[in-house]
């Protein structure tokens, strides 16, 4: 009897001690701080915040590097992010924008930090332009889309809603707050992927880091009198898929008012071309891979956000898959040489079907019907050439497909101008 | 003085006793079979050896690989070694090459071991025919070469110079006897790289290992009366370079029955578009790593001479390089259907243009300046084009170059459209 005493104090006695350090190890792991991802957030970031400052408190390096796109002044062979007139640098332009803002003003885009200062100062604004120009320019934007709806965003005079925006392109462009999540913001890209039965929520991170620059760096159009931001995306995305588009909603951005052909304008169509089948998406190099590498400073390893041409940049962008960059920097210079001047072959054939339509079509007996085919030849040559011109890669993000563009550019333009020769007998 | 005896006994023995080992081993090492590349050769080849049989005595495995190619039936999308009449396939041609006796027969070209077959069984061949059209149909060329002379073995009539010719393609055509060594045999290509001033003979042997294909693949023509093999480099190997090389010295291969153009018939240019800058022979590799890859047989490892589209043997030939070959297979599909339909187009263009000039020609008021303006472009347009069509990779050995072409002779060939019209008012 003594004995089962004995065992009964020694084995209570275990089982408060253990139940013991059970409440002190759990109230030792209550004052414990959350997991978090390596960095303490110095500040909570509102949902949406346009002021990317407020960001950088949390992510300098990511802050500071973004504000670096302020300072590239070194240009490329064929671009880079420094101010350049393109119209004097190529006057077929002129010609070819007749009738079109573009031939008031074509300058090659600067970096980030300057979208909201050059849209500002842009010739190509009127009182006639709609808000609908801010969408890519501001890191306002993804706020004001959810207060005010895409619709009445776009619908608001240009000079209207620049009151409300201050800031250029920034954090909340693409990253949702505190979680830094890449997210779509712009409500016409997310339009445009469930049109293709697609749910951007469903991709990878990989995938997000080229589907975030989709946000601005797409063809778009102004669709209806509101002039709703919408992508040409429902058929596909190549240039073939676009043009059908186009052409099943009969739109036009501009009368050409010398062959008086109804044009498209394209935009920047960077993630059309680069992930139509390019050998570096396919291989599943993402934008941010080469634009936005991985970068050390001190002990920190980071996502630059100073966007460039990676030919700025070479080690940390090529040199992360291939061994020479040597090699790599005379490989692109041979495929956008080739691209560049097949490009300005196209730009004469355009200007030379321009040329031949209006002569035909100011000849009284010309024949209404073949000047019409030729205006539309010359109308869908030039939205060819121009998906590959106004891409900011000068071809490198896909080459095979840029100058299959353009030889079939070069045809159609070609095309234009003989059927306005057969036009006159 | 016995000690001193005793001691030069010693010595003289010792003398002796090493020169008898020296003379002992110089009679050993003299016996011993020369020093060699690890195969023991169990014939002496007679330099220029026509009869690839005698030195597959020595080289089985070479030998019997490249007896393999006559079992290639296997086609690629695009290509392959199996006889295919192209002219069935794509009647574009027959209009293309009316004229010339490439519009009696047009096929694929088979492997190797079939070169001499065909080209004897040719419906291209007419008594008019010279000896020049052996010039890469046999090993038995080397040696014909040398005691004939390029020029009197070109000058002989086909049929007169086919009695001399009883073997296909062999061992002879890039080798040298016993060495094995790669070397030019072409007197015409030897001359080329002269008149380039290059000295093949201190080529890489890696650099040779492409270089011994140009024995064949490459562009040339017949000059003067005597139908000389010469190849159009003197002012490089890019396109641009040979069509002003045939404008310099004013040649022409044909005069195309309907539009009236001087024409040249562009022959297999596989070298010149290869080496024109690709990635591929950028970065190194040769024809042979590709078309003739190492291969294991047992314990023997040999460069097969079974030589074909790599396409059929992806592992050992891309492989190499490349870790996905599903990718890479992928990657030319993209590749060849783009340069396919940009080749289509090219071939539409000019066939327009023909019609075009057919029509202006015929009309008695034309502009004659015009018309043969027109004709000029359309000779240039049709040169490009058959530079990338006549070439074997559908536009892969460099797809970049080959879709530039492609698009500048859409272009030629569309001007050549619009001109004939304008020739008449």
């Amino acid at each position: 009897m003594k004995k089962n005493l004995l065992s009964t104090i020694l084995v209570s006695g275990i089982i408060i001690i253990l139940a013991a350090t059970v409440v002190i190890l759990l109230i030792f792991m209550k004052n414990q701080p959350e997991p978090n991802r390596g960095i303490l957030p110095m500040v909570t970031v509102e949902a949406l915040e346009p002021d990317s400052s407020i960001w950088g408190q949390n992510f300098p390096n990511q802050y500071t590097t973004m504000l670096q796109t302020a300072q590239n002044e070194d240009g490329t062979l064929y671009g880079g992010s420094y101010l350049r007139n393109k119209l004097q640098v190529d006057p077929r332009l002129l010609t070819l924008f007749a009738g079109n803002a573009f031939s008031k003003e074509y300058n090659e885009d600067r970096g980030h930090e300057y979208a909201l200062i050059d849209v500002n100062e842009s010739l190509r604004i009127s009182d006639k332009t709609p808000g609908t120009c801010y969408s890519c320019k501001s890191s306002d934007n993804p706020l004001l889309w959810q207060i005010m709806g895409a619709e009445a965003y776009d619908a608001t005079p240009f000079a209207a809603l620049g009151k409300e925006i201050t800031h250029s392109i920034g954090c909340a462009n693409c990253h949702e707050a505190n979680t830094l999540k890449l997210v779509v913001t712009n409500p016409a890209l997310d339009t445009a992927f469930k049109a293709q039965g697609l749910d951007w929520t469903t991709f990878t991170r990989q995938q997000m880091r080229s589907v975030v620059c989709a946000n601005c760096h797409v063809e778009y159009y102004m669709a209806g009198d509101g002039k709703l931001l919408t992508l040409p995306w429902e058929n596909g995305i190549k240039i073939e898929d676009i043009a059908r588009y186009y052409t099943d909603i009969n739109f036009k951005d501009w009368l050409h008012p010398d062959s008086g052909a109804a044009m498209i304008k394209m935009q920047h169509p960077d993630y059309e071309l680069y992930t139509a089948g390019s050998t570096h998406y396919n291989a599943g190099v993402a934008c941010a891979d080469c634009h936005m590498p991985y970068t050390r400073d001190g002990s920190v390893k980071f996502s630059t956000h100073n966007i460039k041409s990676p030919l700025l940049n070479l080690a940390p962008t090529c040199g992360t898959c291939h061994t020479d960059v040597d090699y790599v920097a005379e490989r692109v210079k041979i495929i956008q040489d080739s691209v560049f001047i097949t490009m300005i072959k196209a730009e004469d054939a355009i200007v030379s079907a321009i040329d031949a339509i209006k002569k035909s079509a100011a000849n009284a007996n010309a024949d209404l019907t073949l000047i019409e085919a030729a205006r539309e030849l010359h109308r869908q040559a030039q939205l060819r050439w121009d998906f590959i011109a106004a891409e900011n890669s000068m071809g490198f993000h896909n080459p095979v497909e840029a100058l299959r563009i353009l030889a079939d550019a070069i045809d159609l333009a070609r095309q234009a101008e003989s059927t306005a020769l057969r036009a006159v007998k």
